[in-house]
């Protein structure tokens, strides 16, 4: 058992007056693991805010390619640190080793990390635009001041808030970062945050680049993403949470990025039903129960016809929800949260078809769940009845008619994805036609005949939505380059000598790769016309 | 004397219930307009809203050259009623009819609609993403609800709810407006409004793509941003108005634009004040008191060494302010509001040098006012000296040193732009170096040697800044096509069949024009990699 050290000002130090202590806990054994990591005071957090933007300011004349470097690196020390981090996070998260954390979440971890360092290295994020007759230019640049990241608890590599997609983007925008760790896995967090602070060093960037905390009271924490010198904040978790922080930010002017929930619906069409119930009804118990179900692209709702296909499909599902047993949750406040998401839906009018209660065994565990409710039940409670139960819990919406399937589409509320399944013969062209515009001003990521689940990390993708699924419907999480203009300024330089342009705007392309808008036209070109 | 109708769900009709009407103030002859205007009820304001809505969803379907035809249209009959329209806005708004209203704002109106024309049909605003391995696909697309577009008062063309850059950008990205006119030209916007609706008529759009509305109560206002059918809102205006409405669209998780404020600090160092003070002082004078002061990027505050060249510079300023006429000003409310902001200047540490009284005479009109500060004064009292006055008010911060130059950059709110002199020899090299960083962060865009005032219609342009110039760091209100980008959703598309998908994002490229990032390289190209 052992007081842990905070990442503060270049520095791993004790924490000074800490407010309390907490330990992660392993939610297969129920127990408190041996770590005790300090609550940190406002004291402290002043304290990195302050050393955080002195290292923004330092950043600034610090070259794209170091960034790089620094990405690189952290990435290989990552690598190799990886039996250490497949133990800790396992401990932490019950989520399996193999090949969940070490043949899946790690690697696309330090692939993102790979990504976002040529990114940075190449300059096209910037986006820079150059008008030669005007002589105005303009990229996208740092913000200035810190990025403070929330990772949230169901990806301890991946989102994890000093290594994962929000922390690479921040750090390839060319800003340093605050991580709040989450703490449901703060060894892990440690770890990372150690490979991180070894890449600050190899590569000689500000040591405040990279700060960590695990905890702070809910105030400091507003405090924190309000502070005038901070540049931004991204967090993904709960929405209850995001919504405290997003209205402190909004108050204050600062931009924040939240990831909060979605029940990702699904809408399967009579002909998909007809033409193949059992390969879609696989598909759909595979994507409910990954990771538990504790995925933020989980399908919490199949919207269907009730009619003899769509009780059949329905069957189907329900056994498999039924045969198989339920993975362990990442917490203890997993169950409790499924059951109370449970019992609103329920209270709502959703009649209960399997499940329905806490999971037997040593750890925590909730019995996979399926649910029903009539179309109109839905559409005249949608609000209520859109509630997310983070885990393998899904809501079939019974539809009278292909109008009632429509109106459904409509009233819900902003998602992260929608799908749809359609059959290959054609008879359902005309209902695919008039559900996709519904769906389509609703979710950030349209899918079809394919489940949510899987979040390639590739440029076009989109990991965000319209509120409440986010808090903006222009941004991904997900996806470099795009996701790093969520942690960026619009930098117009108007008449400015060109030896006092940033590089990405000087005639010459400083990478000879990077795309830049010329009059108009994407090109890897010189300027030539002006001058 | 007649009482005007609103434009509404695809006709002209008498407002029901009106609670009020208003007209139009004659701001030289401070006389009412004899045009009466409907202060609109919550009743009308929701069936502009359903019918906004039904307009959304019927774009969805309307083919980008379309719209190019309509923004075409509408450019045309608005010069085919310059004269009405100069007249009217002249009487309006007291702005000189040549060169201002015929030869400069109206040509540049009509050009913003033609350059939103053309991005409307040539499609790379979207920025259309396309992975070819994964078949993710996406791209920027209309936000599915009408967009609400709120205009200032001090450009009754080109920023007019129902006719300027806002209004153009919202229809070329796909989006029905919302007009709420600026009650100081409700007659001019009338006109336009016509002009539009005609344009809609002739080129067979959705009759509620462009709907008008004269004013309303704030809480109907309110209501209106925050409606669950909303897309967006953009504004610019006042502070007070603008953080009113951040905060409600915030809460009901709406995006919203504004342009709300702006001081466009200007620092002139000490070898350009030795080099050319004649020639900085003209410049300066004519930015201050362009549109009589009342332009969003009007240079506020001044910022020089105090010694022998910056005092005599600042004479130099001063002969101008005090030899100049002030110009008219747009309404009743501005020799109120100028007066209110120069007495809590002088009440937090300023010295009026020049003027500080409403000009005498017949129409609104307020002295040119310069007054002085000094650095340490400044510096203690940063936010309140930095009170805009919307006027030809300007206040000069006289640092006693080039560090205390330094901390005032520091101390700099969020602002449109920042400009910096600098002389040709070198001289100044070192502090520009040193400042432009610490400017960088605070402004959208920054300018050397070059006055703010000038905000030309350029793709790199940034009309926009950290907050509170404007609620987001990363959009400008000026500037096709970035200015779309504000009225857009990330759309994705996973896996979706081919002849399922928008054009845009379909194998052959839909203008053989359109640029977009296909594998991370922008191209003009059909796919051809995938299948």
């Amino acid at each position: 058992m052992s007081n842990q050290k905070i990442l503060i000002a270049g520095e791993w130090k004790n924490s000074r007056n800490p407010e309390g202590f907490f330990s992660s806990r392993n939610p297969v054994e129920k127990r408190e693991l041996p770590d005790k990591f300090p609550i940190s005071s406002r004291e402290e957090i002043l304290e990195m805010i302050r050393a955080g933007k002195k290292a923004a300011d330092e950043l600034y004349s610090i070259s794209p390619e170091k960034m790089g470097d620094f990405l690189d690196r952290f990435a290989k020390n990552i690598e190799a640190r990886t039996e250490e981090l497949v133990e800790i996070a396992h401990l932490e998260t019950a989520l399996p080793k193999d090949t969940r954390l070490r043949a899946v979440e790690l690697p696309r971890t330090t692939n993102q990390l790979r990504q976002a360092a040529v990114a940075a290295r190449e300059r096209s994020w910037a986006r820079a635009t150059i008008d030669t007759k005007s002589n105005i230019r303009s990229k996208f640049g740092a913000l200035g001041g810190p990025v403070v990241v929330f990772g949230p608890n169901n990806f301890p590599y991946a989102f994890n808030s000093v290594a994962g997609g929000d922390f690479a983007s921040a750090i390839a925008a060319g800003n340093p970062v605050i991580a709040k760790a989450n703490p449901g896995h703060a060894g892990t967090t440690k770890i990372l945050a150690e490979a991180a602070f070894d890449a600050v060093n190899d590569t000689g960037l500000p040591k405040a680049t990279v700060q960590l905390i695990y905890h702070m009271e809910p105030e400091e924490g507003l405090m924190l993403i309000t502070h005038p010198m901070i540049g931004a904040t991204g967090f993904t978790g709960s929405r209850t949470s995001g919504l405290k922080l997003k209205e402190a930010a909004d108050k204050a002017g600062k931009p924040i990025y939240l990831e909060m929930s979605s029940v990702n619906p699904v809408f399967v069409l009579q002909g998909a039903l007809r033409e193949r119930p059992a390969e879609i009804a696989e598909e759909l118990y595979t994507s409910c129960s990954l990771g538990s179900g504790q995925f933020c692209t989980n399908p919490g709702i199949v919207i269907i016809e009730k009619n003899e296909e769509g009780l059949g499909f329905l069957n189907l599902v329900a056994e498999k929800f039924k045969e198989n047993k339920p993975g362990t949750l990442l917490s203890s406040s997993g169950p409790k949260s499924i059951a109370d998401a449970v019992a609103t839906l329920i209270n709502a009018g959703a009649e209960l078809l399997v499940g329905g209660k806490e999971a037997e065994g040593p750890g925590y565990a909730y019995l996979n769940t399926l649910l029903k409710v009539p179309g109109d039940t839905f559409l005249n409670n949608a609000k209520v009845l859109q509630t997310e139960a983070f885990g393998t819990v899904t809501l079939f919406v019974l539809s009278e008619s292909a109008d009632e399937m429509r109106a459904i589409a409509s009233k819900l509320e902003g998602n992260l994805t929608g799908s749809i399944y359609s059959d290959k013969v054609g008879e359902d062209d005309q209902l695919y036609k008039q559900i996709e515009p519904l769906l389509r001003t609703k979710v950030g990521r349209l899918l079809n005949d394919k489940m949510p689940t899987s979040v390639s990390v590739v440029p076009s993708m989109n990991h965000g939505g319209p509120f409440p699924a986010t808090g903006h419907p222009g941004f991904s999480s997900v996806g470099i380059p795009g996701s790093m203009l969520r942690f960026a300024s619009l930098h117009c330089y108007d008449n400015v000598r060109e030896h006092r342009l940033p590089k990405e705007l000087r005639n010459k392309n400083p990478t000879g790769k990077m795309w830049r808008l010329i009059d108009g036209e994407w090109s890897q070109a010189n300027v030539t016309a002006y001058q």
